[in-house]
């Protein structure tokens, strides 16, 4: 069909806005002739991609569902095989929670060059844009990130003895995540955050302890939020002069 | 002097390459009018800026020691109160390890104007560059990131039990990081990938268990490297066929 080599590029999206992507996922997406996005990405992004690119949008919107991962997987395959430089953006960093694995492996099975591209991580520059290092030379040596949508599966006892957690998708959670971590000790006067749409016009921040913002938030729809808990959330004071606790 | 207000960039410069700057990064060193450096930035970097740009290298380099940290500070708020645009680079994210609150809190007592940009941090960039997703729906749920220069003072039971680690400034208390994570449980057959220079045309990996690392980069000067141990290390092998274990 054409001499052109296809390749795949699985790219992370940031947060959303244009300031936030890598210069070289900025520069993919300007020569993209076909993209796969999902539905965090920000209509934003599209508006990068030259008027000629395909544009498939395989996430759930509405009440429509996501196209099933075994189709998203022949999809990639299909125009990489035909020559297109295809970019599959996904939001945030592509490796961290991205499901990246099933997409990967077929394009191994069909041949096809792919490459992966780091992305801004919201588990990471959330908090940041809030005004919450995660890292600090006394309260926070180290922190752990991970999902609560099934917090079965989770070691609650080590994560209540680190000094800072991050959590994605775990607004719906809230109050079991808080529960789990007092049952393993952790003090009802942690500190805690709730970001909403970080890095956004739209960006919203709830903050408390864990004794109290279980009530705080109890008339907000907390999906999809970034959650942090540990002393750091105190240093967000810095940012706000005129509120200081 | 001039009317404009000065106001004080705290940057994430990513990985060094340019490639992995953020957009709005990119186009905050094209504005530069003083840029405050680290000796981790990448001299490509450095170009970026105009030439009328006062460039000021306030890291280590060669046996020269650093600029003290309240030198730079006076530094930062100096340049910001004539009215100046001032990047403050720094490798990574600027607030995973960035040691900013120094700095933020004397711009603050100055009356400066601030603002902190999320960068791409190399404890989540090095590994996927080095084909190593820090999660995965089955081996990894959670991964937790810290710095070993200083092993004493972090929690290696919790951390023992955690699937994933990125350990950052790790490469000289490699042995030891390993001696705590078996003493705690950690099996002997857990697989460890050493990256050095991620991203860079430099980049080196090594990859063995907890039982035949030491040994492996007996020989290697491991400073500055990112290390992670975990099952995912073992994704790895979808990015060399020819290369399965």
């Amino acid at each position: 069909m054409n001499n052109q080599k296809g390749k795949v590029y699985l790219v992370g999206a940031g947060l959303g806005d244009e300031a936030y992507l890598t210069v070289r996922a900025y520069n993919l997406l300007a020569i993209a002739q076909v993209l796969v996005y999902d539905a965090l990405v920000d209509a934003e992004l599209l508006r990068l991609v030259s008027p000629d690119c395909l544009k498939l949008d395989v996430g759930k919107r509405g009440g429509k569902p996501s196209t099933p991962q075994a189709e998203i997987n022949k999809l990639l395959v299909k125009y990489c095989q035909q020559g297109k430089q295809v970019i599959r953006l996904k939001s945030g960093d592509p490796f961290i929670f991205g499901r990246c694995m099933a997409e990967i492996e077929a394009l191994q099975a069909g041949g096809c060059e792919f490459e992966v591209v780091p992305g801004i991580s919201s588990a990471l520059a959330a908090p940041l844009l809030a005004g919450i290092p995660l890292t600090d030379p006394i309260l926070s040596r180290c922190f752990a990130v991970f999902t609560a949508h099934d917090p079965d599966v989770l070691d609650w006892q080590a994560l209540s003895r680190l000094e800072t957690l991050v959590i994605l998708m775990g607004g719906q959670n809230l109050a079991e995540i808080i529960q789990r971590l007092l049952q393993h000790g952790r003090s009802l006067h942690t500190p805690i955050a709730i970001i909403r749409w970080a890095g956004t016009e739209r960006q919203q921040i709830w903050t408390g302890t864990l004794e109290t913002i279980v009530q705080e938030v109890s008339d907000v729809p907390l999906s999809p939020v970034v959650i942090v808990i540990g002393d750091v959330v105190g240093l967000r004071r810095y940012f706000q002069p005129e509120n200081i606790d």
